[in-house]
């Protein structure tokens, strides 16, 4: 879905812009980039800023016109600051992606960002189904080109992906959990281990033991951290057998 | 809640991502800015780059150590890509900003952001709660710090201020839209002229009407634009008089 979005530059001012919304994009799994009249492209500056998304610097396609970057495209966005003249169906960059997620399932999306001083012109709004806003500092609102892609381009993956992506990929580490086997054997170990050493004795244990396995469930221990705390409860027994029989 | 957020650097490279960093900051409204040991600063390659947040950068604290900067801070962050070797509490950008914004109401929350070339340390990562991941492109996961900020700090900002609040703050225009009477008044006005200019005739129009109401009130009309749609209906009619008298 995310190489159905396609991201197009109007009229790009600072070449080093385009080199930052290259390594945005490839960092959020964004291919195809469309740039309208750049003023110096390519440019040492744009490579330098790609910073190892060159791909997508020497991929891009330039245009003369808008119409020839939206070519094929089916819903138009175009991120935009707050206007107060215009009135136009606005999305949050939130709500916009989800969108175009949506759409980019069976069509072409564009998302159209301007100039870095200027914006976008009326021509240009007027090919936009929507505007898209980045919520922000209403005192201080101007984004840099690069940034505000970023920020789309991340809720555009966000919203492709899920936003569980990081849970599903997420490994603790190659350490394995403890099994609740192994657990039960630890509690165990910890409870006669409390007793050993003159800790707490039997019947007064429970509530002691409850507040242990709170503690270690939050936790969920690792195989190999069980067996750590094990070997020093070991090691506490021992120590404690030693000082008694020097008595 | 968001003044109770840090955002630190720890010894940061290229001052002008330390200027891009400030202009993401103002952008989402972060103000608190610390600097642990920065190869160069000040620099004007900070200040062009913060684009007009030369404030953050004039009141950003440079520090020698970590703990320097972390003075105050009740819980720690650190932005990092995935690592695979240490198992270490890890949140997404999207669930760790909620986490900070729901602690910043009471505490001190600090963001740590490390080096461009080899992020944080161990020693750093040592100091962190949690970990916040960006999700991102498996194979082309750096993206440049200026970046990370702005992710992190678009999402603070999301998490702070909730996701509606460009809902909330978005007004469509300053004209007010149609009441639900001058929206009748302007279907039948519509019926009317579809009649007089012979389009359809009062016993088959049910259908087409119903077509023209499912249009119009998609749209939401502003009373402005149901004067000029009325506007254009009396010219039809009168242009269809006109036709008719000159037979």
């Amino acid at each position: 879905m995310l190489s159905n979005i396609r991201i197009i530059l109007a009229e790009t001012t600072h070449p080093g812009n385009i080199g930052a919304v290259a390594r945005a994009m490839k960092n959020m799994g964004l291919h195809d980039l469309r740039l309208v009249s750049p003023k110096i492209f390519p440019s040492a500056d744009a490579t330098s800023r790609a910073s190892g998304a060159d791909g997508i610097l020497s991929n891009a396609v330039v245009c003369d016109t808008l119409d020839e970057a939206l070519i094929d495209c089916d819903l138009v966005m175009g991120a935009s600051a707050r206007r107060r003249t215009i009135s136009w169906p606005e999305l949050s960059s939130h709500d916009g992606a989800k969108l175009a997620a949506k759409e980019s399932q069976e069509a072409k999306v564009a998302i159209l960002f301007g100039r870095e001083n200027s914006g976008l012109t009326n021509e240009e709004l007027d090919r936009c189904h929507y505007l898209l806003h980045i919520p922000c500092n209403p005192d201080f609102s101007s984004l840099n080109l690069g940034a505000a892609v970023q920020v789309i381009a991340y809720e555009l993956r966000m919203a492709v992906m899920g936003s569980d992506e990081v849970v599903k990929t997420a490994k603790r580490s190659e350490d394995r959990l403890s099994t609740a086997n192994e657990i039960e054997a630890f509690y165990g170990h910890l409870e006669q281990t409390l007793y050993d050493i003159g800790f707490t004795q039997p019947e007064r244990s429970r509530s002691l033991m409850r507040r242990m396995k709170r503690l270690y469930n939050r936790v969920r221990l690792e195989k190999k951290e069980v067996d750590i705390l094990r070997g020093i409860f070991s090691m506490m027994k021992e120590k404690k057998d030693i000082s008694r029989s020097d008595r």
